[in-house]
């Protein structure tokens, strides 16, 4: 599983900072999270792609999360897909993505729409189990969490045990159910217990909340807001539902996840990188990205 | 009067290829024509202020053209802005933007709209005299030709046989008419014949039209779309309503601009610097603009 962070920036995009979005990439397909002004650009930056975006997942319906859908739509299509694509969000983002395409009457493909409106739920794309949870913002807002589910080992003894053909054995690894010779076999018969498998967890923007501990717990990489690095700024924070790098890095600890990265910092954070020993004394494993950070998540060799 | 071309490419925004836009600054305030998706991020590199925007003239609804209208407003409106913003363009703009908008639903300031629907006509924003022409392509789409006039030169010495007080030679050479021991004075009766002005004209998206030498002619700068830069390229130019360099420079040379900038560039144009020398054998002032390139044009001196 690859990611990219293709921009670290929240409220506006900057010269030298593009808006915070991630692109997941398993399998060859992708699947994008949020989409502001600018991610197509980025996007193309990254060397993923364009072509191959099946779901993209929107967290909330402020512009800076959401503007560059059109525009990217709209490039899709010219890159010829004719799939269709997959647009998830809150409650009425079907109308609001229909609103802003007033400028995308003609693309090649269907939009597929998810409106959400649980405080949490699930859903699977591309073998891709995606968990949301209904954030804190000042509109609703959903964060998500994208986990690769691993099977145990195959185990040959139990099949060969069983009397299942060899020809058989590759499907069960796969997941399949077979039958042979009038039974039928699962996988679960074959396979040892579920190994641990890969989670990535994005959040913003938002408020800290209970939930969100459990919500990330584990995750290989937590993606989370980061609006503002100093403690100084809460009441800032507490008025416009965002974050403080200190409060990200609570929730870090907390869910126990094995990278930290903040993001969508505010345009008054001038510098994040000299808060990098900071944000590390708050959290050991926190990077301050940069855009197009990316990162490779592969199984343990277990 | 400072004009900066924000970016030169057409259809879709590519990492080193901003979307076409202008913006015209004159006497501190400035005009933008276009803005489509990444405008507002080239608008801060070029240094002009977000927050002096008085209009948005917009050609037509490609997204291309006007993608990034949302994200500007709400980024001028973060700049604190409270005067009014105007936004023109062809008939419906007002229903087009409205839908934009959905994202940006509490601007601190308002929008003025005005709808175009002849084929040519003129109007006045901050002194500046715009003319509209419309131009040849898939939808509805303007040309505009900004022009600064200026005035004759003062001739003190029909003032002085006038009688009229000195005092009041400022407020006429600035086109006030006065009053005077019970008469009145107008800038005519003590200016010269009026001298050249400055005159800028954009004109893309479109397939060239007998009537665009005429509207520009005489122009400064003559900021055109050549999307195409081989003749070869003229099957797609007809079919997609886009014109060639070779085309562009025609124009330019029927209406004797003094410089021609060409813009819009095709995404499939990889290298337009390349055409270069070729661009120049067709009209000799043709420049293949960067991105943020500025140009000051200032009054002869006479």
């Amino acid at each position: 599983m690859d990611i990219c962070l293709l921009g670290t920036g929240g409220t506006m995009p900057l010269p030298e900072r593009a808006l915070t979005s991630l692109l997941i990439r398993h399998n060859g397909r992708n699947i994008l999270i949020d989409c502001g002004e600018g991610t197509q650009v980025m996007i193309r930056k990254s060397g993923f792609s364009l072509n191959r975006i099946d779901a993209v997942l929107i967290t909330h319906f402020h512009a800076d999360h959401i503007s560059g859908l059109p525009g990217l739509l709209l490039s899709i299509g010219k890159s010829e897909r004719k799939e269709p694509v997959k647009i998830i969000g809150c409650k009425g983002i079907s109308n609001i993505v229909k609103s802003l395409c007033v400028i995308a009457p003609e693309l090649p493909f269907e939009l597929e729409f998810t409106e959400l409106d649980d405080e949490q739920g699930v859903f699977i794309i591309n073998e891709l189990c995606i968990n949301y949870l209904l954030l804190c913002h000042r509109v609703p807002c959903y964060g998500y969490s994208i986990t690769l589910k691993r099977a145990g080992k195959f185990l040959p003894e139990n099949a060969a045990a069983l009397g299942i053909e060899q020809k058989y054995w590759g499907l069960l690894q796969k997941g399949e159910t077979i039958e042979s010779n009038g039974k039928f076999f699962t996988p679960d018969m074959v396979l040892g217990t579920p190994r641990k498998g890969l989670k990535v967890t994005y959040c913003t923007d938002t408020r800290p909340t209970p939930e969100m501990a459990g919500f990330a717990q584990n995750s290989d990489l937590f993606v989370c807001e980061g609006m503002y690095a100093n403690d100084d700024m809460l009441e800032q924070a507490v008025t416009k539902r965002h974050m403080l790098f200190s409060e990200a890095a609570k929730i870090a600890r907390d869910a126990n996840v094995s990278e930290l990265w903040l993001t969508h910092f505010s345009p008054s954070l001038k510098d994040p990188y000299e808060y990098k020993d900071f944000a590390s004394s708050l959290f050991e494993n926190t990077v301050i990205p940069y855009e197009l950070q990316c990162k490779c998540l592969e199984f343990e060799r277990k």
